[in-house]
């Protein structure tokens, strides 16, 4: 599939070398694109691309006009941003993976959730407001980016990952590529629609103190029941 | 010990019931005596001390006054008055363990949480700053009451429960507490000091999620690492 990755940092760069692996066609999108090609050395997105030949880069809207399917890693901070050079008209009809979190660093560490997109509002939410027409699906938000792309490298894969979005044909095609990332249906639990974002990104402050307890975030949530 | 349980509602009692039978001398604290004791039926505090008659009722001061550990069952958004009517005073140099969540039910279910008391505070910081002389420890608050006092009926007790609080040394005797009830060592993960209760408490917009979908909240989260 056509892919876009709305984000060049370390999570953006995971997805486009996951996904190029898994023979899909991926652009990743930037703000500016001469710009995200100055920075040099190993951090750099020409390094990477030196790396991963396959995975090209473009503005947030080329992206998003040229894929199926748009994958949101932006930091939550920004991602009202991204969405919006995106374009509602870029995103029409299209499948939106959200995985981003909305943290506030201004209070200090670890960081609390920016008031305006939690608690009775969320960035899921948020982009759904900004793109009515476009089936947007939060998931992958609730754990270390590693185990997002690559579940089955912590305890066979047995761990929980919440999907949500208002369009079911949506949470199920995004179930399909979950399922190649290597998730498994028995580990994904559908909590129903997009509002339920409140809830996946509430779970970053308990996320974040249990990292900060074992000092690794090589862990993730298994539902007991 | 002598335990004071604030609270005379269902989570309340299954405490005095739970701890009186771990040969605890307990009494539940209320606002109005009488008026707890005036309500008939099986729902009645008067029924319960009837099948419960070490159980004793008294004020929240007076219950406060008398107890070496009190146990906060008040719902949220009783929490602050119930504490004030309790007393620093009668709590002072005492383990204050607090299982209270700040569910705001003004917005529709499931509930939010309450802004006062969330993301950048927390109900059991609120306690700790009215009360400084108290040890609160902060704990239990992430999951189904029968749970809390009887662990091991899910998963051979296999799940986890947080803890958090100032004082190391208070931390140690709730933890005894907790092995009481069937708590393991190993599923008893401290988060450090009492500001983790923001994200403890935060876990209970994803919980209501779950159990929103399983229909059922006897589940419990596991730490898979």
């Amino acid at each position: 599939m056509k892919i876009a990755v709305l984000g060049t940092g370390g999570v953006g760069k995971a997805f486009a070398k996951r996904l190029t692996e898994l023979n899909h066609e991926i652009i990743v999108g930037t703000r500016d694109v001469a710009k995200t090609l100055e920075k040099e050395g190993e951090a750099g997105f020409k390094h990477f691309q030196s790396q991963n030949p396959n995975v090209k880069l473009a503005t947030f809207a080329d992206a998003a006009a040229f894929a199926e399917i748009i994958i949101n890693v932006s930091k939550g901070e920004n991602t009202v941003d991204v969405i919006k050079a995106a374009g509602a008209t870029n995103l029409k009809e299209k499948i939106l993976i959200d995985i981003s979190n909305p943290l506030d660093f201004s209070n200090g560490m670890p960081p609390s959730l920016i008031p305006e997109y939690s608690n009775t509002n969320s960035l899921g939410e948020e982009i759904q407001r900004l793109c009515p027409d476009t089936k947007v699906v939060k998931t992958l938000n609730t754990m270390w980016n590693g185990l997002m792309i690559n579940p089955t490298q912590l305890a066979n894969g047995d761990h929980i990952n919440y999907i949500c979005g208002n369009d079911e044909s949506a949470k199920k095609k995004v179930i399909s590529l979950l399922n190649e990332f290597g998730w498994k249906n028995e580990s994904i639990l559908d909590l129903g629609d997009i509002t339920s974002a409140r809830a996946t990104e509430a779970t970053l402050p308990i996320w974040l103190r249990i990292y900060g307890a074992k000092k690794t975030g090589a862990f993730n949530f298994r539902i007991v029941s």
